[in-house]
């Protein structure tokens, strides 16, 4: 069988099988954000490593070294983020043509570490080799965390509330911008948001120490595949509201322009780093009373059912609607 | 500046120079084989990660994908022991190109699993990209130590003797033999160095354990490349004496054939992943005590002096040797 039929999650499944999971010290292996591994009595160390290649993850012509550098962190530190941690330490491979100007190098250092350091996170080691194109930059970065406040994708229970942080689809309708021949610039918010993300490490850190939340992801492969993520493991299903998304004024503005349909940038867009948690109902008015303090938006977007591997989707009049490849259709 | 003018160790300084070493908790950074990060009173966190590339490290010509990832976790896992750790966890990070069968990756993982489960570390995540070639395996590790025993680089004094584990150059000879088309059998020990090296990993906690050395590395770079950083970071010269290199018989029996200088696979090649220590006086008589229990050799190669940066080869008649790209010269 080859690679490509077996997709990236049956892939991970697999190599799951394949690891051993025989330390006592092994809270959570392979399948959570980061791994958890008890350090101390209640300390624990989590582990997270994230792989971007040139033509899969980015390509040169459409962001600079600098934004590279901290976007390859940001991705890192997002992972880190979705249990609750708190980033220390990483490392970085990186595989680089040898004709690769010195300067290209210094900024992507520059830029990972002008990442790492806003949320205190150091570079303490790495590999580098002079290989063919294209460019690949793996980092795997280290941080901390109290054992029991982890967050993790189970944990959700039905009658939990759905919340996302910030604008969903910004940095998918950013990179369609970029397809369809647009150039980042101090104006355009979306392509900015697709280049440079913001991980959300300080609501991360606040969600898991004030106990808010049931369980928590990133939103890296999109909304849906995220919340799939979560109920897979949770044995639970969800109602998402369309009419609730947290859409951004520019993706209004922009989202028909670049996209067919206006809902799947925020539904199926990869990359917006934003954290999606689940909240028992005791907790709803906590949650409410923390997002007062913030400058992103908390929202509200859906509820965890009994429904177990379902995932319904309301539009504005609570008809269901299915994606499909070209968008929605109605049932 | 292209990358290739700066070279691989020309590049290391320079990003060392980018990281931040703020943390009170990082007492070594960039610049060792592993990184060491204070994690209780008495002990540190070690991480170490290693990239390799299809066509500059490996050719799946001449390799299987389980000698490959027994190989990819044995450099990673030789790090650690040249710090004197203990290897608890790793994450792998691949690029692969699509049309790879998903018995590669398998039989990769088995050998990554094989080895590590040998020394006791566990996969704990990873992340995989499809991706155009080349193959890029991308490995963190990570293990502990206790803080007042781990070795590094700097360390060696005047006077002491310097040791090495097993036997030097069969790795490098391997490599010649597979590049004039000679391929793995059952017999052939040198390619099977090459294709299947050992890490040190028991030997590395014992001279750390029993604190017999006083600096350490691994032989990954060459016997002569490896030396220049234990010298560079302790601000010594060294003298090594040809008669002393320890040569398997395999070695002396072939190595004409493949090489057209005696010494230059075992001064110069790299992947033994040997280690490499420096002992005092008054600890030489504990190393020949602990080697007596060992199945491989452990041998005094030389001295460390006080002519800082100076490496001195001296031949079998004591004159000084001088190593070029087409072998050695007499001064």
């Amino acid at each position: 069988m080859e690679l490509k039929k077996l997709g990236e999650f049956g892939l991970i499944d697999r190599i799951a099988r394949l690891a051993s999971r025989k330390h006592p010290s092994i809270i959570q292996g392979i399948g959570d954000d980061a791994a958890v591994l008890r350090l101390t009595e209640k300390e624990s160390l989590l582990i997270t490593t994230d792989l971007l290649t040139e033509g899969i993850h980015f390509e040169t012509s459409s962001t600079t070294p600098y934004l590279l550098g901290k976007k390859s962190v940001a991705a890192n530190l997002s992972d880190i983020a979705a249990m609750g941690g708190t980033p220390l330490y990483y490392v970085v491979s990186l595989s680089i043509p040898p004709r690769t100007p010195y300067e290209f190098i210094q900024k992507l250092y520059q830029g990972m570490r002008a990442q790492a350091q806003q949320y205190g996170a150091a570079l303490v080691g790495g590999d580098t080799t002079a290989s063919a194109a294209p460019i690949t930059i793996s980092i795997a970065l280290m941080g901390t965390a109290r054992t029991g406040t982890v967050l993790y994708r189970h944990g959700a229970r039905r009658g939990d509330a759905v919340y996302a942080t910030g604008f969903l689809g910004d940095a998918a309708l950013g990179l369609l911008m970029i397809q369809k021949g647009k150039a980042l610039s101090g104006r355009n918010r979306l392509i900015r948001r697709h280049l440079d993300p913001v991980p959300r490490v300080e609501e991360g850190k606040a969600i898991s120490r004030l106990r808010l939340a049931s369980s928590m992801i990133d939103i890296s492969d999109g909304l849906v595949a995220d919340l799939r993520h979560i109920l897979e493991q949770s044995h639970a299903g969800a109602t998402l509201r369309l009419s609730r998304l947290p859409l951004s004024a520019p993706y209004k503005k922009l989202c028909k322009t670049f996209s067919d349909d206006f809902y799947v940038p925020a539904l199926c867009g990869g990359e917006d780093y934003e954290l999606l948690f689940t909240v028992p109902p005791r907790k709803r008015h906590a949650v409410e009373t923390w997002a007062r303090t913030l400058t992103i938006p908390i929202t509200h977007i859906g509820e965890i059912t009994g429904n177990s591997g379902k995932l319904k989707i309301l539009d504005d009049r609570d008809r269901e609607v299915a994606i499909s490849k070209r968008g929605f259709t109605h049932f």
